[in-house]
Order: C-alpha cells, then sequence, then structure tokens
C-alpha cells in the first residue's frame, strides 16, 4: 500500500495532468430504516482500475458506493451510497478528461422508502414500487458541454452478454463500453478474475480472462493512448 | 484473537458442557442473480454474544448470515445466506440446551427470484411480490420436543420500542427478548453500543447503554444463571 502510494505519487507517467474519473462498487437502495437493495458488485475491478490509472500518472477522483474492497491509494475518494448521490458526486467531479463508469448502479429505488421499519403483519405481504433513479453513464456521456473526452461504461449481463452490450453502447452514447457475463456460474461479480468484450465505434474485442488488476492495466493503457 | 481462541479452550466455567445456539448477521435475499435484499444489521452484537458464551464454557454453535465482523474464534462456524438457510442450519444444529437468536433475518423472500437478470426496459418499472420467509425464532420456541430450555430472541424496532417487544415476547413463545431501537439516529445497527431492553415472563428490565460486548457478557452471565 505504502509502495502503491508512492507510486502514484511519483508517476510520471503517460496520463500525467490528466484527471480521470472513475466510480465502483455497488449502490444501497434503501427500503426503510434497517432495509435495503444492494448488488453483488464488490468493488474489485473499478479499484483495480483507479489504482492503474493513479500508477499511469493521472488525477483520479474515486466515487464509490459501499463496496467489499478498501479503495486505492493514491486518488481522492468520495464515499456514497445511494445512485442518487453517486450522481450528484459524479456531476460534481467533472470536468474531467476521462471517465470510467465502473460501478453496479441500482436501476431503481423503492418508492417511499420510510422512516419507520416495515413490520410484519400476520397474513401480509408488503409491495415494493420503484421509480427510475438518474442514468449516471447517459447524463455524462451525453452532455452537450463540458463532456469528458473519453467516456467509458461496463455492462454486466446474464444473458445475450454481446447483444445488450452492443445495443447499451449505442444508447448511452458513451464511447468505450466492458461488457462481462456476470452468470454466477462464472465467478466474476465478487471474484478475482474478469473476462470482458471491449465495444468501441470500431467493434467488439473479445479480451481473454484474466485477472481483474490486468483488466484494469490494459484498459488503462488504452485510455492514455486515446488521450495522448 | 489468539487469547480468545485459548481463553474458549479452556473456559471452565458455568457454561461448561452445554451447547448453545446463537444466529447472527443479516441474512440476503436474491431478487436476481446481481441483486439482493439485505439489512444493516453489521454481526457485532451476536458475535460479541457467542464470544461471551464461549467464554464461560459454552459449547457454541454459530450460524451466521453475511456479517460484516468476522466471527468470533473458539465457536463452531455455520455460514448462511438467506432466510430459509438459516432456518434449515439452526434445525440441524439442535438439539441444544439454550439458543440466542440475534439475527436479523429477512422477514419475506422476493417471489419468483429469477436466474436472469432484471433487464431495464424504457417506461417500465419492476413490480417485486414478496411470501413470507420462515419464523426461525418461533419454530424454536414453539418446538413440542426437543425445544431448548432457554430460547432468547431480539427485537429490531424503530416505533414504540417495549410495546412491539413485549408483544412479540408474548406472539413468539421464547423466554427472553432482547429489544433495541435501531432508528439510524442511536447509531446502534453498525454500532459499536447497543441499549437493550430484557422482556421476560417477569417483566422488562431497561439496561443502560453500554458497548455491544457488554451487553454480551451480561446476557452469558444471565444465561448461566438460568441454565445453572
Amino acid at each position: 500500500e505504502i509502495v502503491d502510494a508512492i507510486t502514484a505519487r511519483l508517476a510520471d507517467g503517460p496520463l500525467k495532468g490528466k484527471r480521470v474519473l472513475v466510480t465502483s462498487g455497488p449502490t444501497h437502495e434503501p427500503i426503510d430504516p434497517v432495509r435495503y437493495i444492494a448488488n453483488r458488485s464488490s468493488g474489485a475491478q473499478g479499484t483495480a482500475i483507479a489504482s492503474a490509472l493513479a500508477a499511469l500518472g493521472a488525477d483520479v477522483v474515486f466515487v464509490t458506493g459501499p463496496a467489499d474492497v478498501p479503495p486505492p491509494t493514491g486518488v481522492s475518494v468520495v464515499r456514497v451510497e445511494t445512485a442518487q448521490q453517486m450522481h450528484d458526486a459524479v456531476h460534481e467531479a467533472l470536468p474531467c478528461d476521462a471517465a470510467v463508469f465502473a460501478a453496479a448502479v441500482a436501476d431503481w429505488k423503492v418508492d417511499g422508502a420510510g422512516d419507520s421499519k416495515i413490520k410484519k403483519v400476520a397474513g401480509q405481504l408488503p409491495t415494493l414500487s420503484f421509480t427510475e433513479n438518474p442514468d449516471i453513464l447517459a447524463s455524462v456521456a451525453q452532455m452537450d458541454t463540458g463532456r469528458p473526452r473519453l467516456v467509458v461504461g461496463f455492462a454486466a449481463e446474464t444473458d445475450d452478454v454481446l447483444a445488450n452490450a452492443t445495443a447499451k453502447h449505442a444508447r448511452k452514447g458513451c464511447d468505450w463500453l466492458l461488457a462481462n457475463d456476470v452468470r454466477p456460474e462464472t465467478g466474476i461479480m465478487g471474484g478475482g478474475e474478469n473476462a470482458v468484450h471491449l465495444v468501441t465505434g470500431d467493434g467488439v474485442e473479445d479480451w481473454p480472462r484474466m485477472a481483474k488488476a490486468e483488466v484494469a492495466r490494459k484498459l488503462a493503457a488504452r485510455m492514455a493512448e486515446a488521450l495522448a
């Protein structure tokens, strides 16, 4: 860790002078004061990306939900819980040269999450209704002015990974999209490895399965090329 | 930790030869392969209770959901995720002399939690319907045969703490109920301290706010008296 911090601070790499935003981890959406909706993102991939970007000299702003893994050293950390808070923190962190949206953001929040714990009443079942959370990736990728030069999204899919990812790439307006298959049997969500497809305007690249730190270094190197 | 383990193993205390079950932590209820419903229990109080019972010589079976704090040393650990899994693990761990149900168990599970990630479709909002989880505390407290001699429940309340706890004590059929106020402003859920009320057949005792380890030691000592 100390070595990481020194490396990051001394880093005189290709991203020196570039400000890069990275989101990471899950978001939590309250149901009531004690219950919430979460997801299985550990924050490992986003943390590795932030670390790899810092190692290339970037000035990294790291906006993270409640992740299992600690944030990397050598970056500015902004901690949030809900998707709305992450949206607001992201827009406060702009402008920047590039942004990587690796967080697994809740699409929906619970309508009217209350101040009182929902009580169990015999014979009654609760119903939850939802409203849409802001689309953080699209809100940055589609900015008219002040848009980062390079906007990178993630797509966590369990079915038709490539078709869904290609459609998402077009719909969101991001430059690159990293798609991965998060079916539980892949062990990717919460695990140490990732197998991603990089969707760009030029097509799809299939990267072999590798450590999340390797995916991060490969992505950071590609970002440095694109921003050079 | 090493000291704890040695203490537990050498413990020749008042609970020597007694088998005690402790549940702890939150449960997670899947919504789809990546999303789940959780709660803010850290597992700190249940872990402290298991540790305190082991220190008095008890043979502790510790059934824990995905908690923030690591399980104590010197106990048998059974890890579960959902309420149903916790129910099954508890009944497999019986018979025992006493049982403390400190876990924050989800009252409901999501109906038909699927193998595919729920997709975001423009203009559509998901609806979740629920079914009741088994009532673990009641299922043990109301056993006709093989019931532990001492069954201790917890009630985490945000409103009318004492009224709700007294009603729960009667309804569940447990011997003792420890009630606490988990409104976020108390800092109890996820924090280091607890302020509990002990509801027994004799009435209600208000314990002053103290460290969760102190609550645990006080409860373990009372249990040792009751089982003597």
